[in-house]
């Protein structure tokens, strides 16, 4: 259960108005790696998370916390379209060329939808959606998709930084930057602890090591013609996690036969000329099984 | 520009035709960490890579690698609809319970729409898009969501592992882990080398570090009330950055003022009290800058 | 079965082009509260309704008309768009920032794809869908989407009023100002008359009522901490519905245990330290039912 | 900012797994009227707000509550899924086909890529989005979109409520019904105070009336065969808004001229005949106006 | 402007229910070539098109057929799930496993939401939208789109029709049907009188044909190891325009340099080494351009 | 298996910077008809093909070819947004409404995401989905989509061609006009070769054409009141199939009976007068079959 306090996290205050800046504000809400998106990927995390104890306390700690800069940045959304010439008509606007291509750069729904406020989208307009969260149950994968998003947020942030001279947005922005570095810090010190731990290791998941085919997890396939690929470490070095040597395939070659569809069934209406014979017509499912004999038994006709 | 050669990188012969694993193994064509996913995430990270060399030059080889790896499992779906009951009539479902349940949970698209083979979708059909993939510019980032990507691609394919007894499908699965676990030691190896290159930290971006709000970039705020998150070693320990001391705030109060929503524009309709005043008027764009001074001198009486 | 007439429900003719008010208008064309939202919403609600008569009739009869109004929008964009720079080269555009920014202002899809015309898309560009609309076959709550959807559609209207001088574009406006005015007023009746001829009550749906947790169907849960929500009269009234008198619980506490995910399959790769033990293996359809009865009388050895 | 207890709202114990029922729950969490949608409606309306006070307070106090209601409908998914047959093997699922059904009609995302708990998507597995909400600023508006959601998601939840026999399941299914007649009742009390503070009228928004074409506000038109629709209250009464009669058109002639796109600008290449002669040229943006005067001044030549 | 008339265009009685048909029937309403794709392809075509006359005419005949063709199919819809098990309770479909196949094999959205109806989605539950359709302008361009919506409509109402064995839902698919091919022929027919008129060629647009690099739009590069492509008619004939001889270009080489990505603008945080010097900083609307030389004259000191 | 070489087909060197014409080349990649659609349309076919030799080899040529086009324009888009003003402050914006106009015409995401490159989505910012393609098995419905996608293609490309003057831009969509002008003559002569080898006819599918309601397949039905449908030559024509004369049904009349939705399941809530007595109970799964009959033989009671 939740609750909630009407004070902000941190204050967002801008010096002025400025719509265009609003609207590339949208991104850090409603992009694939905006607030939404991690607000939602920690609270089903933690929801979904196995084991009581630190990690799933420190996941909703820091996902309870990442509502609070949704609603820092709406805030600030709303403020900077204080005043934005929104309704101002098209006489005004052929007049003017700043109004103009202020009211071009717009996003226009944040005036005609929201009334001056935010929406749950990104800098194009596009709708946040569930896809673009991860909640898998397994902590390292997962904490993994974590560093990688603060990590994609916090450059989007810094990038938003350089877009602006409004101290007041500037100082937001800089206290998010500061959690968003945070926030990398304690997801890989959490991925440290898992692994010390012994809950997970550096492959995720932990499992199937020695039933997959070993003989393939170790090679870098060359299937592009850059020449530099074999001086990096990766194709000569102890791999990360230990157990293997990391090698270099120069001249890889494919291992399968030629791809190709089966015959196909002919009420689907496939364009076939008959070369490959007729298609199975025993699947999982219409063979006969326990069910069958028991129907045979009773009614062989029926079938 | 590219290449093909109709052989496959790898085997794909299922044994019988199983038309529900089918569905399932679209997630791994077309889901959110699906083949398509790390195919598209890859080309673009290389076709937007700044440096020439190494870098570049592996994220070529592993992005072409994968388009083979989406032609190998398209082919393993066409050949595991081989078959199936997908034109069977309603009255031979009926009759069995078990040729119902396989037609029930079939991806009925993939008879439809595909006629017997795989669709750019994931296992509950949802279409795959491009708001999966993330190509930033900066390789750090990127990396971290490739190893991100590898993880829960792993992570998939093992399960998937378990919910097939088909010796021809288990082979090619055990191939993809063994892919799978490779591309996760290549990140992981390539994260390190940027790290031992010089050109980037360990926080992403590797900027405004100075410049950001550094006092609130140490701290666990303790905003759920489990009462472990103080116990790992991430309240109490060095920042995996090296830059910085980790700590614990128990008791977190907001920094901010109350959040509200500036006097609205009234030609916008939202509903409101006139408490706080009229909404500002002047705005980026409608104020008087150079322009409107040459239109005053020229003509003080249109504006 | 629908026919159509070549002659418009209402006159579209704007007095000039302006390709971005164009853009604009595609909010009512296809944004979420747009004319292709009311179209199909009251086409799937009439087809779906259960009862002959008045209802169905009144549906259908508002229904047919809004595909006239997605009409006119689509006619009177085309018309906006007559002339505009929508192939003026580069040069031209660098040169003015009138055209700079008109250019900048337009939806680039209405040119490139449509050919100067408009798009089944709202005014980010973002495609309609069918996720918009409801019709749940309960004419109570449809009717309350229908008069939801008028008053936003009236609101979007109304702003987009405010954004232009052009008389023939404010001419259709007026008009369909007038028939969201008398739509709601419609819907608003027909709920009357729902309620007044028996069929539904208050509360949608109108059943159940005494099966809920009625002693949880009367409280405001203050939940944040603004301290105004019990000054409403909500906090302390009789309900709308007649049936039960409304309350506020000032100080509100959990009523349900701790949150938590249950123990793992193993075969999923969650991270779990096992302290749940193992996981459950009885489901649903995996315990011994009749089927399995007769399985086991037939061949004991071979489940 | 907010904050999280560990406990639960309400109880969530089903007696048993039900993984077919797990993804039935899915539409409370992600679908268009589900959970994730009152959650974000009531945040973005409440962020939005313009006015401090009882209405802000009562939004946030709800949208607090059904954050709430997220996480129960998680946690009860988890349970649900807890022992289900996901990673049984083909075998299996071949031989019994009570195992066959149930894994047939899960959704298989909860198990490939949640590993066994909720997602954030509806029933048929199609992600949230942004999309699904509304926060316009205007109250009137908003607050019937919400008793509309309301009233959708209870009819939802009772429709649920019959396809289980889990005594769990049921109890907290109970509570839910009993929040969301509460909440109904809660958003018609609001509107009424709305009006009675005369804040808002009956129609949304309240403006406009006097500007808009009146003489098209007051009929019914008659465009659907139905003989029903004019015997309804709503062809011949006073209006819900009080300010008008209602009345029935039965022969309605459209008002408008012939619908027809204008000239096509030639380099857009439609189809054209040039039966309506050359495309307009002069546009907006591209009319000699102040900035053009200037150049013109300038250099006359550079044009 | 449209109007309604109750009667269906063709009669649609199935003999009993079959909700897990009606969930497949979803596919010809609203999947991407599904009744409501063509409805609103053809309905935009006939708004945009550009010339008065027989083409506008036979578009808008078709159009308004569509809307009916989605009414026929959503009360078809309606009709297979009377008496569907929809709320049958958990414990009859553990009981029975056809009731678990079928009750796994629906569209749970239809019970849930719809309430027993056909919803706005295709056979996986995903949304219809407006990007399935394109109204170019270009009447070649959308024919041809034309002739390949109803072949792909066809095709699946084809694929449906062998799922059945209902005599009343054969009735309707075989009337769909033979609308499906009269259509073909129709638009096939269009597009040869388009033709005949003179208004389009062979190729899309008619038009920079002399400009287009011509000397390749000769030849089919041969860019997959398959052998056989040479050996059809496209590698040696007069090409279908009558313009061109058609060729084989059998080991092309790229023409082109290799591809690379800019410096980076610095504060956009690419990982870059500097090898490529600084990125560049003139760009379209930076360099001085006429309103440049005007602010300098004014007030050289404030650039 | 693919191969890549860092070569591109053909040059992409613009002579200078234009953000906003980079934004609209994202149609070329991202868009419904863009370069990402055909590669993996072709992709999907030539994978899905059931016959080897010159059809399946054609496509894999053509799809190979594509993925390199998406590199080009990738690459081009990059090199357009070198120097672009992305992250000028916003004081120089509001200084030059020339700098103004570009940054309001940009798309946002390619500097804040991308960090100065493409995106796989259109021009409006909408990303890129599998529902774009189609690969149904049958080559003729598949080609005639593949010629309908060149088509468009080649219409937007040569519409974007007008709206840029640098040459550079101007040679690469000269060289993409050829292509596209030649793959459209590739599928019409494929199309003419699928014929003449007696593969497929006219009408696709090239089936049930006797069973479909033949009477039904030869009048364009005049629903709405254009009148010069009638005077095309597909109102008395030997149809393009040649097996029927087309005509025209002047005065069309429904065939069928009123459209009406069946008595619902009353725990669905619908709004129901009883009228149409109570609901069909028995349906496909809940009548006794062949197992009913076996649970009845051995426990009678318990159904």
């Amino acid at each position: 259960m939740f609750r909630h306090t009407d004070y902000l996290q941190f204050d967002v205050k801008p010096e002025k108005a400025d719509p265009v800046y609003a609207r590339k504000l949208q991104e850090l809400i409603g992009g694939a790696y905006g607030e939404m998106t991690v607000t939602m990927q920690y609270l089903f995390q933690g929801w979904n998370c196995r084991m009581e104890g630190k990690y799933k306390d420190l996941i909703m700690d820091i996902a309870t916390e990442e509502i609070g800069h949704v609603e820092m940045l709406a805030t600030m959304v709303a403020r900077l379209l204080e005043g934005a010439p929104a309704t101002e008509s098209t006489k005004a606007a052929a007049a003017d060329p700043v109004v103009a291509a202020v009211m071009g750069g717009m996003d226009p729904q944040q005036a005609i939808v929201a009334g001056g406020g935010a929406m749950p989208q990104d800098s194009n307009g596009v709708p946040w959606n569930g896809r673009y969260i991860v909640a898998s149950g397994n902590l390292l994968a997962d904490f993994r998709a974590n560093v990688a998003a603060e990590a994609q947020g916090r450059l989007q942030t810094a990038r938003l930084y350089n877009m602006t001279d409004d101290p007041g947005v500037k100082a937001m922005l800089k206290f998010n930057l500061a959690r968003d570095t945070h926030h990398q810090n304690l997801w890989l010190a959490a991925i440290e602890e898992l692994q010390a731990d012994g809950l997970e290791g550096v492959v995720a998941p932990n499992a199937l090591l020695d039933e997959e085919a070993t003989e393939h997890a170790t090679d870098l396939w060359h299937l592009s013609d850059g020449e530099f690929s074999s001086s990096g470490g990766w194709a000569n070095r102890l791999a990360p996690d230990g157990a293997r040597q990391m090698g270099f395939l120069a001249d890889p070659q494919p291992l399968g036969n030629k791809a190709s569809a089966p015959a196909p069934d002919p009420k689907l209406y496939a364009t076939y000329d008959g070369a490959k014979g007729d298609p199975a017509s025993a699947a999982l499912g219409t063979e006969k099984g326990m069910m069958g004999k028991i129907k045979d038994a009773l009614d062989p006709d029926e079938t």
